[in-house]
């Protein structure tokens, strides 16, 4: 087969431990045939022998509720488990969007009380209270979570209020344990007792302290709004808001509207706004990676609808090493700007400035490295070439707002280490230093594994990334719950 | 492979004929090598040309939600689609158990509109507000709804909450428009138009009239109580409920209980009212069918875990004729038996009277022919082995009641042919006839098949039965709408 253009032979194979089984992966060159070079190795341990996830021919007997009458059912168990009220989670999992219900659902097969708490109202609110004609941006078959893939007849791209449903189904069906309503107040790590002391205040403005082992961060890149300051912007009398508060174009139907950021979340509400009958003009920052969600988007993801099982297609994409991929991503990129080229001239005729990430590599490692930066087109790319959405650069911003009544600050977030900060201090957010992108190593930093604070772990990403990770950090956990590994 | 206990080799087939594609199961016998004989064949229609469902590959790309910003999104669509302010839906169902959701699935999936309405108040209260102890008495692998499979980590017996909460999630994944609190009060069927009237009262007390093409009762064989009428009882001054209307056994804690009726929910109710700490007699009005649940009646399921995929389990279930079913259950309730000995002689000691179905041939044709008449023991055999739930027979009953503070009917259900006569009348029923059960034919009387009515279909039964006839059913209504059947 062909990875990253090279033609090689891929084998995956099973090993065994004394701690446990595991999944491998490996790759040839062909060169001759009675010297073929090898290429690439992973290993990746999967199960802790005596410890292994209860599924399918494991599952729980269920003989408890079947045969005790008298006892409590399975619902008085499960209230009894959410509540807390008599003992502390092992784990705590802040946030609880598809990054934290994916370590959560991961950490309960392995038997480690989990409990998430998430500030929303309702589970699946991350996803529902945003703009009105959000849908995913890359195919279903790539997004499943684990343990219940998403049903057959589930539309390519899923719309946000289906998936925010899907969450609610999925933290019943799975028994995961989701305090809402309830915001983490941060806390302190007790070195001598390892565990944390945290704050959690509750829906009824009450406070409760919880000791866990593990605080897994699962807050995404979204935890901060990155609010600018932007001179022209200083006496504007008008509305302005940041793209993580904007709901609904509705209210500006006639009026004038600016949208400062041209990533997604810009392009996505100047395209709302415009579809509402407002006046848009977007103005762009920094040059900025523009691709057709369908097909150019979504070429990465080949592997995923070629027919391997799910886990083999997972199992593919970890043992991709760092400097492969960047290769892989080139030839995609290169690719998805063959297909997408009429739309780019158009834009750039109308003064776009794109780019296709550092050398060339596209919009995956602008996400691994900077959380942003680039616009799967669904549409707006084309109303800008059309000239149905204005389009500017920053130094024409003084002379834009004159007329504007909202701007929309499509300006991103703030790295995780802010958040660190916030809630554990200076000391801590120091000793961890900076969260996601590559840095020197060849792993995303301080993401899936252990970091410089005991008892401190993050999972952010895509669908797939948590999917995927989720497994290896939650095994982490549990080998250290199981005292393999050092906490 | 052994079917009935007779060896064989089976093939499964697939054909294409004018209309669609299909698969097949055939059977032969040894034989010597030259002449094998063929011994079963089925055929069975599985999907139209151009009328296939949109699953896996054929999912519906989802465009609309992701292009069109300004229209309606997917939640919009859906709460339209559910409302029925503006149109009828081309098939009714009645009931939203088990039956009712598959059947609305599938025919979901064919693009057929179909609404579904239940009397209860939440989806999932006809197993929600059972008594609290109750769990399916079968395996989950046996029961998975279509396209949607239990995830791998729930327990081998669902509980009742989970299953109720599992209906919720289900109705909504698979986008059903479902009407709770809805009474279907009947109506009908106009000849001319080949459409139903019928008549809906809302839960707030309205009524809205409806004229779909098909109506599908799917309010399997807990329609109306059967209860007898026992001298005994007649001037008991205690409380007397029917099983149905029991929830719960902590009001009755040291007070004397008297169940009357031996089937599944008889001795469930009794072993519930004995746990909660009441004084209980089982009472016996004709020789029951005792089997312990595990692993004696699961006896009759081993082909589904024995692992071939679920569709093909499915296949070899249908391809099974009357007779050579009745052999294998014959050998399977001897089996069973067997390992029950030592419970069996208990209970006979007791003066339990029991049976082992028609021409022994099991639990599985008492619930075919007359929905009842057996216990699968999870634990009340026992107690009443142990004497500590009293055992009598109805001759008793008069001496009983005497110190009886609660008696239960568990006295089961009539049959839906009195539910058809209740809803659309006498002319109607007539025309049917019997519901469920084999008379002189090879398959279930009206079940999942056309009836003399046009338009009145009937579906019930245990969830795999529901899942595997469903699909044949969701056929049949989208090959009449379709103009390849007349209605």
């Amino acid at each position: 087969m062909t990875r990253a253009g090279t033609k090689c032979i891929e084998a995956i194979f099973r090993f065994e431990t004394a701690d446990g089984r595991g999944s491998g992966l490996l790759r040839f060159l062909p060169g001759d045939a009675e010297t073929p070079r090898a290429w690439t190795l992973l290993t990746a341990l999967e199960e802790l022998h005596g410890l292994e996830e209860q599924l399918g021919r494991r599952r729980p007997k269920g003989w408890s509720y079947s045969r005790d009458f008298a006892g409590p059912n399975w619902l008085d168990r499960r209230n009894a488990a959410v509540a807390y009220e008599d003992r502390d989670p092992e784990v705590l999992v802040v946030g609880g969007g598809q990054a934290g219900l994916s370590i959560a659902a991961r950490l309960a097969q392995l038997q480690v009380d989990t409990l998430i708490v998430d500030r929303a109202q309702r589970v699946g609110d991350n996803w529902r209270k945003r703009y009105h004609a959000l849908t995913l941006h890359n195919q279903v078959h790539v997004n499943h979570l684990p343990y219940m893939p998403f049903p057959p007849s589930w539309p390519v791209y899923i719309p946000k209020d289906k998936l925010a449903n899907w969450f609610e189904s999925y933290a019943e069906s799975m028994e995961l344990n989701y305090w809402t309503g309830t915001d983490f107040e941060g806390g302190v790590y007790d070195d001598q007792a390892q565990r944390w002391s945290v704050v959690m205040r509750r829906p009824d403005g009450t406070k409760r302290e919880l000791r866990p082992r593990h605080v897994v961060l699962a807050t995404g890149v979204s935890g901060i709004p990155s609010i600018p300051d932007i001179a022209a912007l200083r006496n504007f009398p008008g509305t302005i808001v940041h793209s993580s508060q904007y709901e609904d174009g509705e209210p500006w139907k006639g009026r004038s509207a600016i949208v400062i950021g041209t990533g997604n979340s810009g392009h996505d509400i100047a395209q709302d706004l415009y579809s509402s009958g407002a006046k848009v003009t977007l103005v762009q920052r920094s040059p900025t990676l523009i691709i057709n969600c369908d097909p150019s988007a979504q070429l990465v993801y080949a592997l995923y609808s070629e027919g391997p099982p799910l886990e083999d297609c997972d199992l593919i994409t970890a043992s991709i090493p760092l400097k492969v991929s960047r290769q892989a991503h080139k030839l995609a990129t290169e690719h998805a700007k063959n297909l997408d080229k009429e739309l780019l001239d158009k834009l750039e005729r109308k003064g776009f400035r794109l780019c296709f990430g550092e050398d060339g590599t596209g919009w995956q490692f602008m996400y691994l490295t900077r959380g942003g930066g680039y616009y799967f087109n669904v549409g707006c790319s084309d109303l800008i070439a059309e000239g149905k959405i204005g389009l500017a650069q920053l130094g024409e911003l003084d002379q834009l707002v004159k007329d504007a009544d909202l701007v929309v600050l499509a300006t991103g977030w703030k790295g995780q280490e802010h958040l660190v900060r916030k809630l554990f201090g200076e000391a801590l957010a120091e000793r961890v230093g900076p969260i996601w992108g590559f840095g020197d190593a060849q792993e995303l930093r301080n993401m899936f594994t252990r970091t410089a604070q005991p008892g401190l772990w993050f999972i952010a990403g895509s669908f797939a990334q948590c999917r995927i990770y989720s497994k290896y950090l939650a095994l982490q956990i549990k080998a250290c719950e199981a005292g393999l590994l050092p906490r």
